[in-house]
């Protein structure tokens, strides 16, 4: 199936697989505190991710959002690095980081393409207004804004993937996840969406290269968003 | 007050105010009904939305999305013009003409301008779908979609206003609401956002003028987008 000719809406996760985190994180900490390891810290920072959500889902804490859940991370890993003094304006200020996470060089020119020919949303755990500035800063093309936020539920909760089909009136196999995480492709794949993996080998850093070997589940695997739209047409 | 410094957030109402559904539903039933009277159809289409997303709001019907209640109200005024024995195929494509109406002449324009100096959002009681179809097709630059449909409950409820600055993180004096219908620009202001009134004169059709007088309260009164762009040094 190279280009499933019914799909109409492409969903996009973002943290890795639209922008990379951990370059703009280290990045950012080089600039800012140079003493400090930002590989390290960037990796500390996301390890925090899916425990706190896990948290959010289990009841545990009531519905948070990621900008939150990013600050109470921070707010835990901060002593680790030397910086337990940081003060709150200068907290704020770098957890506003993920709002400035830089795209991958073939993101803006493949969505750019692939707007084109179909509806562009995201579909990540990051909140409404993390989304909107991130894309408004790195001009990314999205037709709509779409997050964990407005359903109230973190990816992989089957809420996330069948609200945003049922906000376009689309049948899941209308429906294409796009994203460089195989659980985030699998939760979609099991609600009856189309799935593409996109590798991102360096999402964790160059010192840490990540396996992108093909998950044959998938309907369409490519190396990045101007390949993903060489394989579907557009 | 020309431009408060402050504000970074506009958003826009846009049955009316952005786009003009009067003309674009009139000129739909001119070229599939010629027989029936397109100004008398479009008027009472619309007339039905209001006590619809009443019933909403009061509890009679649960949470209920535009396409849904645009729905019930054809159903409702089809047999009145004639119409009754239209089949549910056209009656599904008519009801998606509110997907596809025409920008006023200044909007593209007017917003691309904006666009430049602040974050522009929808604030409107259509649904995410139906918003991001009709900006799609139009064109309108959004850097996000809200809607009623993200915070379950229509305007003029501060659960919209309110919901729309939280997004954001910001206080309400930092965001304005632009729209052509002063109830809108009232619940907004009792909410503590600016607020801004653009004329649209011939909302209902050539042959039912508006009152578009200017109301006070209002921080800004322009005649149509661009005016608003000049108005904000944008």
């Amino acid at each position: 199936m190279a280009n499933p000719p019914s799909v109409q809406l492409l969903l996009f996760d973002i943290f890795g697989t639209v922008v990379d985190w951990h370059g703009s994180i280290a990045a950012e900490m080089a600039r800012l505190h140079p003493e400090v390891d930002g590989d390290a810290f960037a990796l500390a920072w996301r390890e925090g991710y899916r425990p706190a959500m896990a948290r959010v889902m289990a009841g545990e804490l009531g519905w948070t959002r990621i900008d939150e859940l990013h600050r109470l991370i921070l707010d835990d890993i901060l002593p680790r690095f030397g910086l337990g003094g940081l003060d709150e304006a200068s907290r704020r200020e770098l957890n506003r980081v993920w709002h400035r996470l830089d795209p991958w060089p073939d993101s803006v020119a493949g969505l750019t393409r692939l707007k084109k020919r179909f509806t562009l949303a995201t579909l990540s755990n990051g909140n409404i207004g993390l989304l909107t500035n991130m894309a408004k800063r790195a001009g990314l093309p999205w037709d709509c804004v779409l997050s964990a936020e407005v359903f109230r539920a973190y990816k992989p909760d089957p809420a996330t993937y069948l609200g945003a089909a049922a906000v376009f009136d689309l049948p899941p196999e209308q429906v294409m996840l796009v994203a460089a995480h195989h659980d985030d492709l699998a939760g979609a794949r099991a609600c009856g969406l189309r799935t593409a993996y996109i590798e991102r080998p360096l999402e964790f850093g160059a010192g840490h290269p990540k396996d992108v070997s093909p998950e044959p589940a998938n309907d369409l695997h490519a190396r990045d968003l101007l390949q993903l739209a060489d394989l579907l047409g557009a």
